[in-house]
């Protein structure tokens, strides 16, 4: 199937399972309402699976890579060859999201979707690069149209391996050193807002890095002049690859009602796109964290997502989206395993 | 002992435990502070448990149960029946805190401090009970004073044989309908705050019911005279017999080095009593969550705690503190598990 016909397959929520299990919550030994948003979780969950009593037991991180051109414009605090290097981290279990997703009982699949150095075959390894990197979107588009809409083909070839292999919920991750650089310029394109208002330190530049950064992304959008109502023009233009195959990830999961769990900024600019493309992906992305980064809050405004999660994170790789994963849990389990006050002899509101 | 033998032994955060932490998590191969809080946290444990690698893996949630004189005076939205009914709930594990419980693999120890109702023995419920309820704080002292300390010295007993049975972590949990009503009055008494500023709506009463909360709160200060400058004073005049058990685990945790996950409104007003007994305590608690209930931003304010949940909460029963669970054992891993840039082959920043 090509992205069109992928889109064209995205359900609403279901209603019924929502008031099922809204009508479960109400009955449950609380006070309605009184666990928050881990009762509206539990509510969107059920119409995102159209199931009232929805699980997310089985539970994957999909950590995309890929490098960027514009690294080149000396937008990053860490060398380009880190990209690589904590790919082979990822699959060695050092990183962050390693540890984090072994927590939450979430397998990590990763993914080159575009590192600009050759793997040989690793256990664990997808290699589905696309190209050796993109260009520098500085200069010029970042990938053809092409490209792009390759890159996002991955996404979904990925995930669709993934639900074959069991998977009840998703979180997005990304590795690329210098991705802050096209996800600030993807928020620029589709807000209208001022560069300088979406651009942060990323990995941690100094004050004249980011000065600079601000000029660089600045020049992107004067030279490519993205199309604001076209998400696949902003994309291939000043995106990356593994923004572009996280978009992917995110319309084939709402394609097939897996609800997806939104790390950070570079995560959320993927959002963008895919809700750009298909706006009915929205209903299945729930918003983990909200990132130092500044520009973030700028896309969750624009998304209206509220974030679950407020921890001042910015390393990206799904590590927030991997901490969510523990709420996300407890609103399906607080449906599923609660008496309601009917069989726990508990008296009501007077 | 007594509690001012216990209070004696508490000791300051281990330094050294924490510059170690902190030069680890310097190592580790990510961004250096890229995990915000998590870093914070990690480094924090490590001081009070006195150990650069500290472990959470032993958890227990202590729920505490009591009755409230006050309750009388309808200022709840639930009959005090419900006390003794959730206990049981509790028992039979069809309460939130259990199914939260579970997931965090915390197991949940059930005191009666006070609760009106006899219970026949129980497995898994410890029948600790001070006094049948307290009286009427709204017509003078919810107790003696000595009734207090006799409930805080439950506390510090039972915290003691957690401990014996192997105990990483302690969180705090509350049930005792009517009791916003004692925390609004301490927070009110301890900081000198109008009582309409720090009063909210329990379970879920009406604007009609919120004015005669306020007003019962108002006449419970004026008729006790609550000395701020003693917290005991305090305790006893307008507690509730939950609360100072609270402050007894709290304090007898932070005498053995063991971290204390502080629950929403109730149990942060057990928190300002602990603190206020023992200024020392507040080295040893993580404030779990930001509650719904308007005195508990008053109560971490005057606390100097940043919660690090906000989730529209406001159930009580430890429920926040058993979803931290999560994040805390999180800022553990990443310490223990993580690769450095070294051992992962991973450049540094330029």
């Amino acid at each position: 199937m090509n992205i069109k016909e992928i889109i064209e397959q995205i359900q609403p929520l279901d209603e019924a399972a929502m008031q099922t299990a809204r009508a479960r919550q109400d009955t449950l030994t609380k006070p309605r309402g009184s666990l928050g948003r881990l009762e509206e979780l539990s509510i969107q969950l059920a119409g995102m699976k159209a199931d009232p009593f929805p699980s997310v037991e089985r539970k994957a991180v999909i950590v995309m890579a890929a490098d960027h051109g514009v690294a080149l414009e000396g937008v990053s605090a860490y060398p380009a060859e880190v990209t690589p290097q904590m790919v082979l981290n990822f699959l060695h279990g050092g990183a962050a999201i390693n540890a984090l997703a072994r927590q939450a009982g979430a397998r990590v699949t990763v993914v080159d979707i575009g590192v600009a150095t050759e793997f040989e075959p690793m256990p664990g390894l997808l290699r589905r690069k696309v190209m050796c990197g993109t260009r520098n979107l500085a200069q010029g588009p970042a990938m053809t149209r092409e490209e792009a809409e390759l890159a996002i083909q991955v996404g979904d070839d990925v995930l669709n391996d993934e639900a074959a292999r069991g998977l009840d919920i998703v979180a997005t991750g990304d590795m690329g050193i210098g991705n802050t650089t096209p996800s600030s310029a993807i928020v620029a394109a589709l807000t209208g807002l001022p560069v300088a208002q979406v651009v942060g330190r990323g990995t941690g530049i100094d004050d004249k890095g980011l000065e600079h950064k601000i000029k660089v992304i600045e020049r992107a959008l004067a030279v490519n002049r993205p199309d604001a109502t076209d998400a696949m023009d902003v994309l291939h233009k000043v995106g990356g690859l593994e923004i572009a195959g996280l978009a992917g990830v995110m319309i084939a999961a709402a394609s097939r009602r897996i609800p997806v769990v939104v790390d950070g900024f570079i995560s959320t600019a993927a959002a963008m796109i895919a809700i750009g493309l298909a706006p009915c992906v929205r209903d299945y992305l729930i918003s983990a964290h909200q990132s130092v980064e500044i520009g973030h809050q700028a896309m969750l405004k624009h998304l209206n997502l509220t974030p679950l999660l407020d921890l001042n994170l910015r390393l990206g790789e799904g590590t927030g989206a991997a901490l969510a994963f523990h709420l996300i849990e407890a609103s399906t389990r607080i449906l599923r395993e609660m008496a309601t006050f009917d069989e726990a002899g508990v008296s009501d509101k007077e």
